[in-house]
């Protein structure tokens, strides 16, 4: 059955002698790890079956997918939702035909796969995906299949220490079973050479009870069905006891070494050279099977060797025996309801963000002063106190929930940590649901699995340091793109990013902290389900997390300052703004514009409304309109099939007025959303190019030519050129804002923070 | 020392009683870990002065930077390199005032101070990094100092398996140490909670002998000094054994773990809540204390009780007890030859790649076939026969040199790997110059670590994987745009990716294994020193890599597939165009062109040359011009700095003449660049829109819309609108290729491959 998909386009039965014809035109798939998967799966089964387990199985080597997809096809999950699998001699054909074929099934695991959360391609996420799926899940247990190539990745090293962050007493249990077969691609993996008191000390190190299970002979058949009988006892006492009351000890989970040897069963040598139990045996074995008589004997012998006709029969269907180990079609691991998500999802209850907001004197934009983070905070709190009871909302956060000024949560709830207690030790709590682990992939990992079970999650982080995961959202971007084409897979929760603490305050901790890559990264994902929100105050961000919590399949991302900073819209105006995604601020705009400076993001748009304050004063004769971008989508303004945010360009920038943009990120990324807009040239976009490191707030905006200062001699220069103010006061008065530039170095080498000036400085209402 | 950088700008000896005008006006900087580098430091001193070690200090908790800087002042290293601060008085005055102040020292370790190897902000890759120095550098001692939140990350947790890497005949030796105080920003840290035999038990897996120091009275320190001479012993004795040929057995390194109190000898409470000993000493203690009496008084009398003026004395200086411990000049960590790679840079030994290059017939370019990567493969194993006797050259490669078809440089020599081999394994040795490991943030730490050392590295990648190190390649650029502007770094090699199997090649993986990310993000560093180079044959690679390796302080990348391609350029036709970055080429261009088409990348380049081809034969009457481009840098077409390639973009262009792009990665990545070139209408730009997975080549190409037959249609169409083509024939055309589109659908699900038509298509020499 694996190998069929691998191998044959006629003959799946084997019912003539293999010829030529039979074996497809590209041979693509891996067949060494599959042995492996079956092996596992069918234990799983067997035990499922015994003790009706609520089971969700995830496959760590997504390229094992020959193996799954048997199983899901024999166990009759397949034929529900590809109806042309059916477990007969058709299916068969439709299931092997199609694998690795063009527009059939892909030949890793993927969406499309009933029961599967996890992108099949990127080693490493397997552990941390399986955790996030039995948080506030008691029943469930995931069994995890863990490659020896994958646990080489650093994410996976650094995943087996979420053993920590399980409570027994609410959350289900993660059975992983690190596969050891010994290989990779081409060569032997670090875990197949260690010793065996090396790979126990190293799992006892990671707080699990490891057992080995080792072997290709019968005996590791029956000593699979004693270990997993042993691990499922040992997890349910661990979990009475917590729930009994009866807890106090460290929970030592049980994790499984399972050491068969690399494509077992398979071929044994060809070409006089070893192929079980050895890296030849990865991929496709005898990639010359279509052509040469030598490989295809080797692998009709190989098939042969099966004896498939003993447990199938072309009319009476599978034997009794394999029959009998298949579990109930509710416990069925490919049915598993945790896999999919839409079935036990439930709308996340949200607070009247309209209690929560900043209210102020409409007539004094900018004199009122906030923390959009602190706000967001109170915000999450609220969601945690009004879901206690669906136990379906979980903060991710590496170890910043107070440095990103969100710990107000810990008002309502606790970050979870099963190892012990110290008296001074605050916010911790063996049942918190807020998870902090300094590791990002973790985190990342985490959500993944909680929100495609139906659950919620935020993922708050240091702006510069979530690019240490962009390569998972990317793959989690995938999984997204393709599983909103299948329509049974229903509708999950959306992945929401909060990134704080950004490059523009990094003024304590320099360089180093500083990257806006993320959303560069994300901007370019191709789809509708990708958003970037640049809350420019508190009620704005209120506004952001409310849509992000309510949307569904998507990817969203905050981006938005902790610090105090003014506020500029009423709740009701930020809500309006984030419909369009944009608007026209009219507090600081005149009609008939002469040019038009936009911002995009809280520190941003401080400057451009300081900026805007300073010609008001210098240059009262031009007329300024200020445009503020909450939202841009990977559509970027004006093309793709998505609604995007700027319909109609040219109603909010003019046709041919001069405009300036003050962006958040690279200006590089705000330059690809601009390709195609007519008349270029008066377009000039201001960003973060890498300047500065530890310095003051102000100095920031200096350095990377964003400041008021930088967007007041630039628009000078573009007023004198058009003759809009007289070419000697612009001049006069440019000479004026560059040296202003030049003194402030000084003094605040000399003082050591911006001067009161800058501090200070708050929109004035009239004019 | 340390904690007057935090806190003073004044009253530095604290010869009057402390005010407030003496503290800081923003204190900013990390206090917890502090003292426990100071002892390591200070311990590894002693031992480096009774040994004459040649060691190497690398700094994981980066934010321990006052620790670190404290250190290099008074053994007198920081003023070799900043004249102002002299070991006395008035130095200890400056590098206290200027710590953590505008235009002063960054809060985190840096390239600016002396024996740093590592941008001290995003943490977890200390131990990689410590690696990549010692290889074969033999005598080479890495004392690595890993912070117990750093060792959260996977990142980190994957790199304790480097051991199995390391030659101990060739390469020298690291000498982890886990400083385990126990807390994080803001709660404790895992390894702060895990048991003793936990802890031991893992890094006996990992497979080192770990040696814990545990305590805060006087006793730790002579069990440190014992414990470190212990370490120093074994592995001299290790390295004693493999050298004089007695080696066999799997090396067991020593590491320690070093469990000391957060914030060890500082303020033990404030206001009612611990200090010393929890999180709550992470950063700066007595944040008021400008302000608050009580905060000062205890600041004060902290700093008191360090009496330092017993150990510094204004007129003579240091005690002598304090200058004992200070090694030698030569042996001080902050002066390690290795730490200034300049010092020890070789350049690369490089073949004549005349030799190597492919000779074709000029008048018939496109009829000879080659793979790029095989090429590569046999430069680079020519290179490790040139270096041979240098040692400076390593290869790192997830797993996948065979898989990228670089395995010719097994005939040179091997991958190393020093756990036991079995009699079938291949292309592996204990001394092997190829490092293969399944976690791309090893090698990238490696690779980093090995160049900064002065030696030269090459990591090659399947293009979508290398994606999980975009954030350690964001800090890599850091630490590289900083450093190059520190006249006493002088120069190193660059690093050196190779991205191949690229998505337009994964229709075997499918979706999970297409990802452009990496060249889009890479292209946003602001500075010079980032190129991204499209070879479109092997001999353009053959020049690319030339280039590259003899390129310094930059990031290359070169983006190539390995599949056997048409060769286009001769080895100096390529070398020509690599000067400028772009070329027409005159083979398939005609004078003033009606449309421009123009490519970026081997297999887009074959696709749009195929579509010229066949334009030529539909549509005679008009003219075109086929421009390649090579390369592109971070500073895109027209701006920056930078030489950049595009220095005269309407001639290669036109004014006004329409320009279909064909690009390798993401169109927005391209968009950008053509930022502010007027008239944008004109352009038409097509790349990944991440459409297609596990299908046929061709197919990846005509869902991407990148396919010869898009690009033909695209042209009749504009050439139709244009009235050069006959409205009514464009029509017909478009119409026939659109059909085509569509039959190709039909014929690749029927037979499982592209038809001959396509995967036989040659250039033709005359028309």
């Amino acid at each position: 059955m694996t190998i069929t998909q691998i191998y044959l386009q006629d003959n799946f039965l084997l019912e003539n002698p293999l010829s030529f014809d039979d074996i497809k035109p590209r041979l693509l798939g891996h067949w060494g790890t599959c042995p492996g998967i079956n092996f596992v799966y069918a234990n799983l089964n067997y035990l499922i079956k015994k003790h009706k387990i609520d089971m969700l199985f995830v496959l760590g080597p997504g390229h094992g997918f020959p193996g799954l997809q048997a199983n899901l096809f024999l166990e009759g999950t397949l034929q529900k939702y590809y109806k042309e699998a059916t477990v007969d001699e058709k299916g068969l054909a439709y299931i092997s035909k199609n694998f690795s074929w063009p527009y059939g099934f892909p030949s890793h695991s993927n969406p499309g796969t009933p029961g599967v959360i996890l992108e099949g391609g990127e080693l490493g996420y397997s552990l941390s995906t399986a955790y996030g799926s039995v948080l506030d899940n008691p029943d469930l247990i995931s069994a995890c299949l863990v490659g020896d190539g994958e646990a080489e990745t650093g994410p996976m090293a650094g995943s087996w220490h979420l053993n920590k962050l399980i409570d027994p007493k609410n959350d289900g249990a993660v059975l992983p079973i690190l596969h050891v077969n010994g290989y990779k691609i081409s060569g032997p993996t670090i875990f197949g050479r260690m010793t065996n008191r090396e790979l126990k000390s190293l799992f006892y190190g990671y707080g699990y009870a490891p057992i080995i299970v080792e072997g290709h002979s019968d005996k590791v058949y029956k000593k699979m069905v004693d270990v997993l009988e042993k691990a499922h006892q040992s997890i349910r006492a661990t979990q009475e006891k917590a729930r009994s009351g009866k807890d106090g000890a460290v929970p030592r989970w049980p994790m499984i070494i399972l050491k068969t040897p690399k494509g077992w069963t398979g071929i044994k040598s060809l070409h006089g050279e070893k192929i079980e139990g050895n890296c030849l045996s990865h991929q496709v074995v005898g990639t010359s099977a279509k052509t040469s008589k030598v490989e295809l004997k080797a692998v009709e012998k190989w098939m042969r060797s099966y004896k498939f006709n003993e447990i199938f029969d072309k009319n009476s269907g599978l034997a009794k025996d394999i029959l009998d180990i298949i579990p109930e079609d509710e416990y069925k691991m490919g049915q598993n309801k945790h896999a999919f998500g839409a079935f036990s999802y439930k709308p996340l209850l949200l607070p009247d963000i309209k209690s929560l907001a900043i209210n102020f004197d409409i007539a004094n934009p900018g004199t009122v002063f906030a923390s959009s983070m602190k706000k967001v905070g109170r915000c999450l709190k609220e969601i945690f106190d009004l879901n206690k009871e669906n136990k379906n909302f979980r903060l991710m956060s590496p170890d910043e929930t107070y440095s990103n000024k969100l710990d107000e949560v810990f008002t309502s709830t606790k970050r979870v940590f099963a190892l012990p207690l110290k008296k001074w030790d605050k916010d911790l709590s063996s049942s918190g649901r807020v998870m902090e682990m300094l590791s990002e992939h973790n985190l990342q990992g985490l959500a993944q699995g909680y929100i495609l079970t139906g659950r919620h999650a935020i993922f708050a982080s240091y702006e510069a340091f979530v690019q240490i995961v962009s390569s998972m959202a990317d793959q989690y971007a995938k999984f997204l793109k393709h599983m909103r084409e299948i329509h049974w897979r229903g509708e999950v929760a959306s992945l929401n990013y909060i990134l704080t603490s950004p490059g523009w305050r990094q003024d304590h901790n320099g360089f180093s902290h500083q990257n806006p890559g993320f959303i560069s990264n994300m901007l370019e994902k191709h789809g509708c389900f990708v958003h970037v929100y640049f809350p420019s105050d508190a009620n704005s961000a209120l506004a952001v997390l409310e849509k992000c919590l309510k949307s569904k399949n998507e990817i969203n991302i905050i981006a938005a300052g902790k610090t105090d900073e003014p506020q500029w819209l009423t709740l009701d105006q930020a809500q309006k703004e984030l419909e369009k995604g944009l608007s026209v601020w009219d507090f600081a705009s005149d009609e008939n514009p002469d040019i038009v400076i936009s911002a995009v993001g809280d520190y941003l748009v401080k400057e451009a409304l300081s900026a805007i304050d300073i010609l008001r004063k210098i240059v009262p004769e031009i007329r300024i309109r200020f445009v503020n971008i909450i939202e841009l989508t990977a559509a970027g303004f004006s093309e793709g099939e998505c609604k995007v945010p700027f319909m109609d360009f040219e109603k909010y920038f003019t046709k041919d007025k001069p405009v300036i943009f003050n962006f958040y990120g690279y200006p590089e990324t705000f330059k690809q959303v601009l390709f195609g807009e007519k008349n270029q040239e008066r377009f000039l976009v201001h960003g973060y190019t890498e300047s500065g490191s530890t310095t003051t707030p102000f100095d920031m905006q200096l350095r990377n030519n964003t400041s008021r200062w930088h967007l007041v001699i630039e628009a000078l220069g573009l007023m004198g050129e058009r003759g809009l103010v007289s070419a000697d006061k612009a001049e006069k008065l440019m000479a004026q804002y560059k040296d202003k530039i030049i003194k402030h170095k000084d003094y605040i080498i000399k003082y050591g923070v911006d001067p009161e000036e800058i501090t200070n400085w708050q929109w004035q209402k009239n004019f």
